[in-house]
This record gives structure tokens, C-alpha cells and sequence, in this order.
């Protein structure tokens, strides 16, 4: 990573769009709406934003690692939520942390989970700040964001057993350029994987890109490293184990409540030298989704099985503009290997499904990682460029987001089709317009994860620029969002696949949890974090308060 | 499952080694230890054991629910490891639950556990009994059985998403008969799979017999029901979600401390009809593993890939008895696909390590499930002998049991190593000889499970038969074990891949689990249990007594 993060938006400030190619995202907002073009918001000068003064000071053996730099602040102030994104872009950050803290080694963390414990402050832990759902902005209460930047190394790898031993604030390409240096690669590839790290996969259950097969991060995990407010908690690295509930799976999905990743050993694999890729077109979106279901419950394990309708299709680049069709990227890499029984096996069940093969299958030698092209290669630049796109349409008034979901086949169709209708009137009726996509982002034998977004012209506001403008949008963001989430809950739907569930999910994570589950969750939380410090409303209410030292 | 159960050893009375087949077993023991031949002794007349009075009876409106019968008492007052069965053959049954009771619905269980929390009665959930580390053995406290036989319905089969429902107390062979009517399987097939349940293999994470995929248990549960003193704890079933640390994983391995498993939601999925196997055979085991090795790091997905040295390959007959080499039993299947491209690579592999294919690869088209022929047929036969192999040992007056970990690839070949050694040694020394076999039970990319049988002639004994005889065949195995024990947990390898924790191995698995999880997990286990009725001992020590109605 080069170049500045944006302190209000996504990624690296030189990534953003700007000038002629931000009016020209106007403009098509202005037409596709009928609507006048918006003159981009510029976001304030971040350096003349009032914030309150710190509220709390690390003594004075600590005192080196926290940063009191009001952009500093600012930053740490928010997560990448489009709802959390446009607000800042005006300057409205409401509970920066008191202090940004940057430990240089684990014993540093445990000394300030100890500190905090001790004042009663808060400690919301940081990776790369990319939380879609309110996972690291902090409560009211006295805080610092713990930002794990400097535990960035990859300690150990293991290449006998494709182990690699890494820091929890180690982000996306710094570990494959490590790991590319012999030979192997991690192969998890979120869309935040520029900026997010292995804790914060961890913390969150991230899903890599890949559609089938070990891409989830909980399955990439040999074993964990944290410090509690009362104890480091390590487990072994191990192929498997029966050894009571797996340790390692509490922490998966705990969002800094139960403590702070700082290490973990992860499996890593060679890199793959045979590819295949192919793309197929469905009239239907319908006929798409049993292809994917065929294709799975076969036992076909295709790393690239991307679904996308029209729109996305279109959205992406992958086709063109007046594309009616559903799209299939499909795609398959091993090691060295003949895939030709697997890809002619995937084609038979997508023609079966009355898919036509418009592209490929071609298959390619070689270390070639990101290199798919036609389709695959322009859905994959759309889709790291999806956030940039995004903090343009917050500059234009507009409204920009993602929301996903998973389910069983059964349900699949039926919830896929309610989604889109409700996003659409409900962005409708706040926005006076909607463009809706949908595309799967992962499948299963027994269901899929359907991701839609949502792109509207944003609401009526009739003032000068200003915090009041990007709380606007914001609102009329989450009309839209509680509008599906129901949607989602009433399908018995998870209310999240992979983009976790931090403090925007909780109304809808609380009814989907079972409620003994939900009270052993705080009875360990309290047990391993008696002042209640860890990124609190994150999974479970906490109440904060100093520990007593009885 | 027709015909009787053994009320002391394994599975089926009918099944057991008797006459000239059992003589035939002390012969080859006297043989092969150069001991004179014992008789067999007989086990007890169960109805003659004097058993105490049970110390507690259900409220009427549950009594009817319950048995007092002293052999039913009997067979639930121990599980299936050697150290268990060689006692309980010779009456010597210490601690029997005070009642068996057998709930009919699930809201049977939820009022048993609500009058044992009241009574401070102990709850110790039993599937199918076949527990080897000591899971299902009542502690001193008074205590009931709680069996769950009469839960044994596949109660809904959701064929689009390839999901069924069933319930906890149903077992292998129902559960597969059911799914063939509509062309299903679950293809889960633990070693003791005709005599446990559902809820067994979840709450103590059981390993099915395929190498590698998703066999394991925790890989195809979609949603667990269970009733805890204190609620219903019901997930939705779902393909994949990243809300929160999942809450099925709590419930994976927690062995009947953290709730009753009522019913779950499993994958099922269609009934391969393409299989490929092969047979290679080494020099060395060493060579074997290194070839096991390569072909799951290059993403191979065998059903089958199990390393005998060669005292396994001969005890199983899957070799002559002058046998030198390390077989590698190798398998593919898939629903109907061509397998050549998978087992080139494999056989290319195994032949880069030095390997020899002896016999195969033969290709097998239609439904086929149990069909495996040369080696793999012997070998599975004998697999599921090797219970009924131990009970006859034990009637003889030796040892016969067996013990697994799992480690990384990094450690693999000097563990086994000292694993063999450590088990020959020690069982050498009590016993004055001893035969050791080791195979590979699962295979991953980044480590393996070895599994070692030690089968010795027994201590010298010289008391008439009684229970002290039996005592000192167990305490015989004892000293084995710790000394094995010792060195896995030397090695950082986990105590236990596939067989649990329970009361056995709670030494070592206190251990190598994170004490800050292992605290986590007491303030759970309390939260749901404040009476400390289930199953203590097991995983954590709990302080058993009635709830409070504060």
C-alpha cells in the first residue's frame, strides 16, 4: 500500500474519483434519474473540524504509543459504512476515540487492556478501520481505537506443513508479498484486502473472494493468538482437533468483545498453476441460481461462481449496457492439474439449466493470480473499485450501498426476488429512484449468499451544505436498510454472510442468535472482560465501569 | 440394528467373538507373546450384580419415563473404553446412574432437566453409549442416564437444499436408511457408526471415516437444537453466516456440558456413483506420509487415503502377514465424473515418493456405498471388527485399545515415531510384550491423524477372576496411555482428534486448552447450568447442587 488513506473515506486518497470522472458519475446519476447533476460535496478540511479535547491520558510508560492528532482521531472515529462515510465527509464524526493507541508488540496490548481495565475506558480495537456495520466506532463512553499497525509482521512459515505464523494488524498485500517470496500464497482475498488485516478477518469472519471451498477465514486458521483484559488466550496450531469446542471458533466472529487478535497461525498454500475460466448467460436469474445450486451439490468446488443480474452485469463492465441476460463467471485453479472433467462436468449442468457457454472455457498455465480476463477481469477491477464508486455517489448527494445475505436453496429465489423489490420501492419511496443489483457472492451445496446494492439519486434536502446534508443521506440509507433487514429476519436469513455484525446489525443479529447462546456469550464476555471495555453494543450490550480490584 | 445389545461391550451380543473364533484369538495371542493361553472369562451374569438402590425418583408426572431396571442401570453406567468394558465384564460397574430415563419428545427433556436442576440431581445425556474416553460415566453425585433412543426421528428432508432434520437420539444406520428412500446420504460414517447418534457425534465432534473434506461432524451440521436447563438454544439453519461466533460451534464438542442436543439440521447430499481406488505400497511409513502429504497439498480430495504400517495392513488382513511395506488405501468418488485426472495426479504423486501401486486404479460407476474390495474391503471389514477384536482380548486378560492425536506435517514423521516406541515400551513394561500398529485416519493439507492399536498379553495377574482381575487390565492400560499421553502433549499435538475429551483426557486437555478460554467457558457453562447438572467433570469440573430460586 502507497499513498495516503483517505481519512474520511475508502482506501488511498489518490484512488478517489475526482474531477471530470467524478462529473461523469454525475452525470450518469443526473441522467439514469432524471434528475439535475449534483456539484460534488468536497470534504472538509479535516484539520479545522472541532473536536472535544481527549478525555483520558495513558500514563506515562504507555504514553509514546497514543496519538492525540485530531485527524488521527477523526479517522479512527468511524468505520467504511456508507452511513458512517457520508456523515464524515462533512465533518461529522460524533464519538472520536479520546486517543488513537499503536501497541508496537503483544505485551504492549496487554498492558493497555490492564490500564484500560483499571480507568474504565473503552478499547475499540482497530485493524484497517474497513467495518461495514459499526464495528469500530466508539461508544460514548471515554475511548481509545487500537490500532494494531505496527503488529504487522509475518513471524514464521512453516513450509512443511503450509503454516504462516502472523501479526493480527498484518494487512492483505504485505502478507502475500511475503509469502509470494516462497512460493506460497493465503489466498483470502476480501474485497477490503488492501486495507484490512488478518485480526480483523478474524475478528469479523471475512470471506474471501473465492466462491466455493476453504475461503472463508474461519477455515484458515490453524490457531489464534490474543490478549483479554485478564490473560493471553493461544491455542495450538493444529490440522484438527476434537479437543471440546474449538477455542479458535470463539473467537471467530468475536469482534474485539472477547479480546484483541494479535497473532495467529494461518494455512497457506502453493500458489496455482492451472486455471480454467468460462462465462455462460441465463435468460433468467432464476435458471442462473439452479445452475449454481447444480454445480455445488455436485461437489464441484469452482473458485470463481459469480452470479451477476443485468444490472450488475452491466454496472461491472462485464456487458454491455443493454444486456438483459443473468451472467455466470465461472472459474476453476489447482495445482498443476488437467481440469477438463470438472469444467466439462460445471458446462453440462449449466446448459442443463438452459445457460449458454458465451465465452471459454479457457483454461491457462502458470502463477497468473489476478489475471482473469473478459468478463471475470472486468467484474474483478468493478469490484475493487465498487468503494471508490461508492464515496462519489456520497459526494453527489446520492446514495450508495451494499447489503447481503445467505440461505438455504429452498428459500433462495423467493428471498433473491423480495430483496430486489423491496430495496427498490423502499429506495424509491425515500430517493424518488433506485438501480438495484444483485449477485452471489458465494455458494454452497445447501444455499447462497445473494449481495445486492443499492444505487439512488438520494433525498430531498433543501439546505446549504453541511453535516445536516450527509446525515440526510444517511437516514435515508437505513429506511432502506431496515426495510430488507426485515425482509432478511422474516426468511429466517442470516443478517449477515460475511460483513459481520458490529453495531448497525444488532436489532436483527439479537432475534436471529438463539437466547441461551446469547447469555453465555456475555457470561464469557464478562468473565474474560470484567470492566466490560472490549468494543461495547458490539454482539451483546456491556455495561463499562473500572473493574474493582476485590 | 437387530438383536441385542451387549449390557458390558460392544455393539450387538450376537456380533461378539465366542468358541472356537475367541480360542482362536487367545491362540495367536499365546503365540505371538510366547505366554501360555488363557481361557476366556466370561462376563457376569449381570443380574446377579448387587447394585444400590437408585437415591432418587422422578415426580410422577415424568415417572413414568424412567427405569430402574438393575441391567439397564448397568450398561448406562459405563461407556465403551477398554478400561471400562475390561470392569464392567467382570460386574465391575462403580458409579451406575440412579435411573435411566428415556424422554419421548423434547419437551420431555426440557422437564427432566428442569427437575434435576431443582433436585441437584446429575443429567448425563446418553446417544448410543459408545464413548471411549469416559463421556457418559456417571460422576459420585446421584444421577440419571438420559437416553435419548426414543428421539430417532428424521422428522423433515428438505431435498432442495439437501438438508434433513433429525433428531438427536437417532443412529447411522436409520439416518442412511431413511436418506436412501429418496436417493440421499449423509455420508457420515464414525467407526462406531451402526451404535451412535446423531447428538453424539455432535456434542463430541465425531470424525466420519472418509481421509479428508467434509467428514467431520462440525463441517455438516446446518443447525442444532438443544435444551438447557435454562431455555431452548435453536439455530437457524443456514449455508453460511458470519453473525457473531457461530453458536453451533459452541455446541460442537461440548459433550453434554453445555445442553442436550435435541435434533439438528444436517447436509445431506446425493449418493456418489463414480469411485476410483487404488493400493500403493512403500518401503518405509515415513515415505507414506510424505506422499499423503503431497497429495493434500495439492488440493486432492480423497474419500480414502489411509497409511498402514505393516502390523495394521496385516492385523486387518489387508496384507499377507510377512508384509514389510506401508500401504496407502486410496480412494475417489464423486457424483458421476470422470476421476482420471484426480488419480493420474495422486498415483504421479505417490510414485514421486517412492511409492508402488499394487493394485488398481480400478473405476467403479453406480451406487455402490460399502462395496470396497482388495485391501480397502479387508481393511474396512476389520475396521468394524476391532471393537468386538478388543472385547475378546479383554476377556482373554490382555490389552487391546487404541489412542489418536493429530499434529502438523512438521512434526508428523518423529511423533508417530515416538508415539510407537513410547506405546511398545510402556506396554512392554507392564505387560512383558506388546504389538503396536499405526495408521492414518485423516489427512490435511497441513497435518494428519495418526491412530495407534496397542494389543499386550495383559499384566500378570494372580488373584482368581473377580474384578480385581479387571482393574488390573485397566490400570495396566492406564500407564500406557499417560505415558503417550505425555509425549503428544510434549509434542503441542492435540490429545484428541476424533474420540472427545471427556473424563479420560481431561489431564492433558486442560492443558493444551487457553485458560482464558477455559474460564470463558466455565462462566457459560454456569450461566446456562447454575446447578452444575450437566455432565460434570467432563470438559470442566462443575460444582453440582440444586439451583437456588432466588
Amino acid at each position: 500500500m502507497t499513498g495516503a488513506r483517505s481519512w474520511w473515506g475508502w482506501g488511498l486518497e489518490e484512488a478517489a474519483y475526482e474531477g471530470e470522472a467524478l462529473a461523469g458519475i454525475g452525470g450518469m446519476l443526473a441522467h439514469r434519474f432524471e434528475v439535475e447533476a449534483s456539484s460534488p460535496v468536497d470534504p472538509v478540511d479535516p484539520t479545522g473540524v472541532a473536536l472535544p479535547a481527549p478525555r483520558v491520558q495513558l500514563p506515562e510508560a504507555l504514553a509514546d504509543l497514543a496519538s492525540r492528532d485530531a485527524v488521527d482521531r477523526l479517522r479512527h472515529g468511524h468505520g467504511a459504512s456508507f452511513r458512517e462515510v457520508v456523515r464524515a465527509l462533512h465533518g461529522d464524526v460524533p464519538r472520536p476515540p479520546d486517543l488513537v493507541v499503536r501497541p508496537r508488540h503483544r505485551d504492549d496490548v496487554a498492558r493497555i487492556l490492564d490500564w484500560c481495565s483499571d480507568a474504565g475506558v473503552v478499547c475499540v480495537p482497530w485493524g484497517g478501520g474497513t467495518s461495514v456495520v459499526g464495528g469500530v466506532t466508539p461508544p460514548s463512553e471515554p475511548s481509545i481505537s487500537l490500532d494494531l499497525e505496527r503488529l504487522d509482521a509475518v513471524l514464521e512459515i512453516d513450509q512443511v506443513s503450509g503454516h504462516a505464523h502472523i501479526e493480527g494488524g498484518a494487512m492483505g498485500p504485505a502478507i502475500e508479498a511475503r509469502l509470494a517470496d516462497v512460493g506460497l500464497t493465503f489466498r483470502h482475498f476480501p474485497q477490503s484486502w488492501e486495507f484490512s488485516t488478518l485480526g480483523g478477518w478474524i475478528a469479523t469472519r471475512a470471506g474471501g473472494h473465492f466462491a466455493t471451498g476453504p475461503t472463508h477465514i474461519d477455515d484458515l486458521v490453524a490457531a489464534i493468538g490474543a490478549e483479554t483484559p485478564t490473560g493471553r488466550w493461544a491455542s495450538r496450531r493444529l490440522p484438527g482437533s476434537g479437543a471440546g469446542p474449538s477455542p479458535d471458533r470463539w473467537l471467530l466472529g468475536s469482534e474485539g468483545t472477547l479480546g484483541v487478535i494479535t497473532d495467529a497461525w494461518v494455512r497457506v498454500q502453493p500458489r496455482p498453476t492451472s486455471r480454467v475460466q468460462a462465462t455462460a448467460r441465463f435468460v433468467t436469474f432464476d435458471q442462473g441460481l439452479d445452475a449454481v445450486r447444480a454445480l455445488t451439490r455436485d461437489g464441484l468446488l469452482p473458485a470463481n461462481c459469480r452470479l451477476l443480474d443485468p444490472v450488475e452485469a452491466t454496472l461491472a463492465g462485464a456487458a454491455p449496457p443493454d444486456c438483459t441476460h443473468t451472467l455466470l463467471l465461472l472459474g476453476f485453479e489447482a495445482p498443476e492439474r488437467d481440469l477438463t472433467a470438472e469444467t466439462n462436468h460445471a458446462l453440462e449442468l449449466i446448459r442443463g439449466q438452459g445457460g449458454e457457454v458465451v465465452d471459454g472455457p479457457t483454461a491457462r498455465r502458470g502463477d497468473a493470480t489476478g489475471t482473469a480476463t473478459g468478463g471475470a477481469g472486468a467484474w474483478r477491477e468493478a469490484f475493487l473499485r465498487g468503494p471508490y464508486l461508492r464515496d462519489a455517489v456520497a459526494r453527489l448527494g446520492g446514495i450508495a450501498e451494499t447489503f447481503e445475505t445467505a440461505c438455504t436453496w429452498d428459500r433462495a429465489h423467493e428471498l433473491v426476488a423480495t430483496l430486489r423489490e423491496t430495496a427498490q420501492r423502499a429506495a424509491t419511496e425515500v430517493c424518488g429512484g433506485a438501480v438495484v443489483s444483485v449477485r452471489t457472492t458465494h455458494a454452497y451445496p445447501d444455499g447462497v449468499a445473494p449481495y445486492l446494492t443499492v444505487i439512488a439519486p438520494g433525498p430531498r434536502t433543501t439546505g446549504r451544505p453541511g453535516p445536516a446534508v450527509g446525515r440526510a443521506q444517511a437516514a435515508a440509507w437505513d429506511e432502506v436498510k431496515v426495510a430488507v433487514s426485515e425482509v432478511i429476519d422474516a426468511a429466517s436469513a442470516t443478517i449477515t454472510h460475511h460483513h459481520a455484525v458490529g453495531r448497525d446489525h444488532r436489532t436483527w443479529y439479537d432475534r436471529q442468535r438463539p437466547d441461551p447462546f446469547a447469555r453465555a456469550l456475555r457470561a464469557a464476555r464478562s468473565e474474560l472482560d470484567p470492566a466490560g471495555i472490549l468494543n461495547p453494543g458490539v454482539l451483546t450490550d456491556a455495561a463499562v465501569g473500572p473493574r474493582s480490584n476485590a
